[in-house]
């Protein structure tokens, strides 16, 4: 019944501009709709077919499963993410991510997509392992400004960049997702300036 | 419908060893296992009651809604928490603090309960509530350690005491949120001293 070729869209496959990047991004773009909306709980194939009026068979046949649905989602966004800044200073940068995080999640939209992706992943595995590589690719984005600031001679050597660049984001999410409030400037400064400081002591050496 | 005496305990109204306390501590352990074992997903009153072997009539008319019971879990939950300790060093408490909130992730139980609490607080505002409630209480329980750290001169003056206790959560529950790993001694240990060098630097004063 599934279609494995046309499962996930690979580099080549997808012409850009051509039917098929048409119909994902028709798809993608309902599918973020209606998790903003309703959550998981209302999330359904064939009314995200309906609603991007496209064939519900192609639907199924190319994504096969909500969480199918949801991982080319949570792919496409890792692909639409901006790229790392390059401020000259890995605290410059390190600031320049914190407020990239804060801006997704204050976004009306990407914010509530992230807590509807985050709590599907808490009972789905398929959902956690999408989330698990979206943060992949955008730690990897981020991880050589660190790299940067070692050669630098800003931090240690030996640092470890990607858990620098999770602590930036941290604290972001767990405001979010414990008490509900969207974090705000301020609290994008103190993210970046906490694993700054963490960094310079050397507690990401190891 | 709903008897707002019953709705929660509240100081006085419960004796220890009473019916009423029985019934509560039967009904939350019940409501603890259905999350754990099935989420959020198959949670339902009249199924609490059935396994708890208590009335239905006195689970709706006591917790009224699933939200009203995972509230009261969490409020039972808060006040089941250990105290915090006292070692002496501000590096030494926020460890102990970081090694306890990484033994409530690691316990499958706990774990997989605040797992299914944080996912049903995405989109349920009563539910979010009580979890805003149950961190409120956890952060204040610890945020004197900090104190006494900046009255001992150990951190500068004016530190937010409660923004580095959180600040040691955040990236145990950020890396179990977001990767589905269990942090291990080592992430714990790595919390505690960051939070502690940017507390030292002067991040969160103000």
């Amino acid at each position: 019944m599934r279609d494995k070729r046309f499962h996930r869209a690979e580099p080549g496959t997808v012409r850009p501009g051509g039917r098929t990047a048409r119909v994902r991004a028709a798809v993608l773009r309902t599918a973020g709709d209606i998790l903003v909306e309703q959550g998981f709980g209302g999330f359904d194939l064939a009314d995200v077919a309906r609603r991007a009026e496209v064939g519900k068979t192609t639907v199924y046949r190319r994504w096969g499963s909500v969480t199918g649905l949801v991982a080319d989602l949570l792919a496409d966004m890792a692909e639409q993410s901006l790229p790392r800044e390059e401020t000259g200073s890995v605290l410059g940068d390190l600031r320049a991510n914190a407020v990239l995080v804060r801006r997704t999640l204050a976004d009306p939209r990407q914010g509530a997509l992230f807590r509807a992706v985050i709590a599907a992943a808490t009972c789905d595995e398929r959902t956690a392992q999408a989330l698990r590589r979206f943060y992949e690719v955008r730690v990897a984005e981020w991880a050589p400004c660190v790299e940067q600031g070692v050669a630098r001679g800003e931090l240690p050597v030996g640092t470890d960049a990607e858990e620098v660049v999770r602590a930036v984001s941290a604290p972001l999410y767990h405001q979010l997702l414990t008490t509900g409030v969207v974090p705000d400037a301020p609290a994008a400064e103190r993210a970046a300036r906490a694993a700054h400081a963490a960094a310079v002591a050397g507690v990401y050496v190891g």
